[in-house]
């Protein structure tokens, strides 16, 4: 185990918390981050997104966008991001390639959309092409990663972790001391220092993909065992368009397809029964919650303590642009204020009883930071998002005494619970001080 | 009317709005925004919230917080906050000093909670000593807005405001070319050069006071015409006390003690009633719409679309600290999230049209963003909130290009809107360079 080069002591007001995974971003729609949430779902897709997707075969377009995507989350202490790039292969290369060199851990999807009745043509392959694309793009990301190597240092030294409160006790991917050598049944073993890049089969969703499309990326995930991610159950429309196609829930629908494995992390899942939450648990699949995309495209919130409670692995992501916030901080604070939507009701007129409101979602600050972190790195395979020996040092440094900030903290000898929930509630960018990947300082600096 | 004393051009990227209202605001919670959120109400006020405010006696602490949290709120753009401050009158007038010092139009009320069954032995007053330490600040705050002078400059060079709509095109007090001399009926006229600071009658909420304090404060209002404040119907709990202790409604007993006119804001209000809501048309009282913190302390979502479509002016109030964050730009965000729970409703089990959405709610971020300006300019009776002629040089200036920031504007021939809309759901402090009130630079500079 490497260790650290030189000791340090950090200033009064600094702390180090586990960095964050962002289990769903599309890359391309930064350009466009919190523009047009006001449109309905076909309006976004053809009038903004698909155009600004497409812009993307420009690759020096393609390659200053990524940049400054990686950067800003980077910035916000996000670790580790499963991106969806475009559908363009070189651009999502690209997207790779900043990741390595900035030092990100980036999960990279090359998308798949190649329904002619339901994409536009100047933004489409056959599935031929989708499946040929794929399989190219999943060897030139890895021959990126072994050209990166696995850098940095294995390992943490103990350090204050604070405020992470598992949220119902289930459904841990690989929990516990366990190593790469004994994970449990159903679930992949957790990597302490996996490659900086990793590509990722990625069907936009089920109602844009041919039937071949599926079978072909399917058969890529067998193949190479490489992460898969797609939308599941995200919206009435969605999950009723896969259950008419198929006479099957959506998470039953990606099964079939061998989409749905130990390595894939599905974005959404707003509508899941309780077969499919333990289909999700017996495969060891993941779920990335989007609390402010839901808001705008789910129709209801993502009742995610019940899946916590049938022990399904599950993570937070941003969705750019249909959310529009790139800090995963911003989607702890918004995961629990959902929560609390959810948990109470929301139509006034209605007497508290009848209100419908379903208490037991509630999801308190401590819960929604275990999902930023741990929840978070075993949805992606890697031992990290814990401040312990043998995971791996993926690390933000908050200093609430930052120049250009103004947190409230008025007293030097505040509990430091307070403070943690006055970090998670009001940090800004200005905040994170220093963010490190596999050992690597990514992002500012300790002094 | 004043001039402008020297020419300027914006550079590329630069754009004026108006300055936010932020139409309530606990200024001693400040010292504990962001913690404690996950305690019920009871444990959240008698653990944390009445020790905080208690140690406001301190004036030396009291004065430092008062100016950390004004800087902060003038440095996310609010031009004009109404305060809550504890029920110290010296410390409610040190919090109207430093609004007068710093140059953030301040309407200040040094609060008042009598029953000694509702409130701790350590942080109560009498009925007397409230209403006569209420009447003593009046003259106070008075007299600092006599001596601070009504400085800057009235009146607005024609500037680009972009996506101000009205919600539902009722209610405005004090609408269009309207002069001080001709408010319509039962409303305040809109003054264009107000007092810096201003006094407020504030009865913490009905449940904290006894009726001697409340019939007290009423005459107070009566005879010196200056603003009320108070919670109102901002819970289940809240609302069922008082309509237990009165056999009426929250709204209908506060008019009953002359605490609900035309220079009347009331917080929360998520229980209104159509009659409620039409005592609050008729009165010419407002509403200040607390999205974060109703999430938190209110049980349901506040169904402003339908108070607006009775007449009822709303503003935006963060309710530092049962909202955590400081920025009514983030008000803005999230009274347009909420407003979609409220519009789809949140229980995915529930098919769509069970779900008890309602559609009719549903808030525009256009709308949202008036209610930050003309609603809560109009609330205040201050001729702000637009950048037109004849209206206070309220403004921020943001900068979508500022150093520490990250928006992703990446064409200079973006669409206007579309920038708007990327500022009002992504800035932060960092692209606020400056903030003017009444003409005076009180944050920033043009430079
Ligand atoms: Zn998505
Ligand atoms: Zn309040």
């Amino acid at each position: 185990m490497a260790r650290l080069s030189r000791l340090t002591t950090l200033a009064d007001g600094q702390v180090l918390l586990p960095g964050f995974c962002d289990l769903h971003l599309h890359a391309p729609q930064w350009a466009q981050a919190g523009a047009a949430l006001d449109e309905p779902l076909e309006r976004w897709l053809g009038r903004y997104t698909f155009p600004t997707e497409a812009r993307f075969a420009d690759l020096a377009y393609a390659d200053r966008a990524h940049r400054h995507l990686v950067d800003a989350t980077l910035a916000r202490g996000t670790t580790s991001v499963l991106y969806y790039d475009t559908i363009d292969r070189a651009a999502a290369v690209n997207l790779a390639q900043v990741c390595a060199e900035r030092g990100q851990r980036g999960f990279v999807g090359k998308v798949v959309m190649d329904d002619p009745d339901a994409n536009p043509d100047y933004y489409r392959e056959t599935a031929e092409q989708a499946i040929e694309r794929t399989e190219r793009f999943i060897g030139e990301v890895r021959a990126l990663a072994d050209e990166a190597g696995r850098t940095g240092h294995a390992g943490a030294s103990p350090a204050a972790a604070t405020g992470a409160t598992d949220v119902d006790g289930g459904g841990v991917r690989g929990a516990g001391a366990q190593t790469a050598a004994s994970a449990p049944d159903g679930r992949a073993a957790l990597d302490p220092a996996p490659p900086i890049v990793q590509p990722v089969i990625t069907p936009r969703f089920i109602p844009s993909c041919t039937d071949a499309a599926l079978e072909g990326l399917g058969a890529l995930a067998a193949k190479y065992r490489c992460f898969t991610q797609s939308h599941c159950s995200e919206s009435d429309w969605e999950h009723a368009t896969v259950r008419e196609r198929y006479g099957r829930s959506d998470t039953e629908a990606l099964d079939m397809f061998g989409l749905l494995t130990d390595r894939t992390v599905m974005h959404h899942c707003v509508y899941l029964s309780g077969s499919d939450a333990d289909l999700f648990a017996r495969r060891g699949a993941a779920v990335a919650h989007c609390p402010l995309s839901n808001v705008y495209f789910a129709n209801a919130v993502a009742p995610i303590r019940r899946y916590r409670g049938q022990g399904v692995t599950v993570g937070l992501g941003t969705d750019i642009s249909g959310g529009y916030d790139p800090s995963v901080h911003a989607m702890v604070r918004l995961a629990a204020i959902v929560s609390r939507n959810l948990a109470s009701g929301v139509d006034a007129r209605l007497g508290a009883g009848e209100r419908g409101g379903v208490p037991e979602a509630l999801m308190t600050l401590d819960q929604a930071f275990y999902l930023a972190t741990v929840g978070g790195a075993e949805a992606l395979n890697i031992r990290a998002g814990r401040l312990e020996p043998g995971y791996a040092w993926d690390v933000q440094l908050v200093d609430v005494h930052a120049p250009g900030n103004d947190l409230p903290v008025f007293e030097s000898d505040e509990d430091p619970a307070i403070t943690f929930q006055k970090i998670m509630n009001l940090s800004t960018p200005a905040n994170i001080r220093a963010v490190w990947v596999q050992g690597r300082l990514a992002h500012g600096s300790l002094d």
